[in-house]
């Protein structure tokens, strides 16, 4: 039987991890490129069709991008779904639908559908970061396939650079 | 008062019954067709507008016919809102949102927002299963408007065939 | 060290927290408009970019006009996210994306996209309810992108009017 407290622990991960997904994307639509870059590691890697993002740096750049910025400066909505979220000690994976809504000529139109596979390890101070995030948009590829047949899998998938 | 048994069960209750739900846009659209349906019990019901799916073997059968696969390969995604949950021992339901997001013509559209209730049973080993399922289109139906409405009634909806 | 009491509230709030904003879609679809009023305190308020709605009656009103009635009447769908929740005592704050889907012309569509902020209270007898709810649509507005950078801020941000 487990103890209250390592149970407690668990459902406590749980928060923590959900609160830092749930932060993305009001931070990415208000343009807190800086704040948004530090739910990384420092050397975390955001990997998306466009190309992979390495460290803070890496990720403010992206978020600073002129197709970012335009995106955002029309009106920009990241609506994430809840995450299906699997925790082992002190890594977890979160793997999660984003819907990109942009505002466009008058009218709100969804600009991307992407499956989200979030790595998350602990820090030696208790909370968690983001190690690694891969998006892969959802047109049908295989690999997006692959990378939600992992949700439930913290370990075989194998991260690559997105194609 | 509550023991704290009480109130941790109750809330692992709540987590547990959260995964099952996000589970299944993964599995519908990555096209694992027979983890999907083992998220229902074995004489589990999927009642869709197109039909009522009876058990393993015919959610199976609705998710490898000719329209699941076709939305699946041109990508798609089942966007999920959180639900609303409510337990009461044994049983549970759980009402929410779900949008089918299509890639189509180089677009992405929304296929389809439907209302879903879920009612699921804890079953002998202590896990939760589905074990049947109801979704309503949002296109302006009575009965849609009577699913969102019985959203915190664990009892008084009547389980109906769609229309 | 926290009590093993006091982390168990805390959960408790959040899944409460959350339940009250789940709740408030499905009873706006299902034209449910007192019971969609009674999420928040009597003299609660709900501003939007039509106008402010004062009190249950006001909120009530809003949820029985013509634009309100005409969306529900040809389907309409709130899809809300997942919220980032900020709970300190007696107040919490939660901020996140909603989604109204319309269903016209035999056609699902992004009506509207808004962020939102909901400021609660919890009342003597234990319970939360909704004390004002602002949301901003997003469409590029300097003050939706200000909503969104205060989302884990219980305090700094200033309530105002709807422009």
């Amino acid at each position: 039987m487990e103890s209250c407290e390592t149970r407690l622990r668990r459902i406590e991960d749980h928060l923590a991890i959900n609160h830092l997904i749930s932060r993305y994307g009001p931070l990415a639509d208000s343009g807190e490129a800086e704040l948004a870059a530090s739910l990384w590691e420092p050397s975390g890697v955001y990997g998306i069709d466009l190309g992979a993002f390495d460290g803070h740096a890496g990720i403010v750049g992206f978020l600073q991008s002129p197709l970012a910025v335009g995106l955002r400066e029309s009106g920009s909505s990241h609506v994430l779904a809840p995450a299906e979220v699997v925790i082992e000690g002190d890594r977890a994976v979160a793997t999660n639908y984003s819907l990109t809504i942009e505002h466009a000529e008058g009218q709100f139109r969804v600009f991307r559908s992407v499956a989200a596979r979030r790595e998350f390890a602990r820090t030696t101070d208790g909370e968690w970061l983001v190690r690694r995030r891969l998006n892969q948009a959802l047109k049908g590829s295989a690999r997006a396939r692959e990378l939600l047949a992992a949700a439930d899998d913290s370990t075989s998938f194998e991260y690559r650079e997105p194609a």
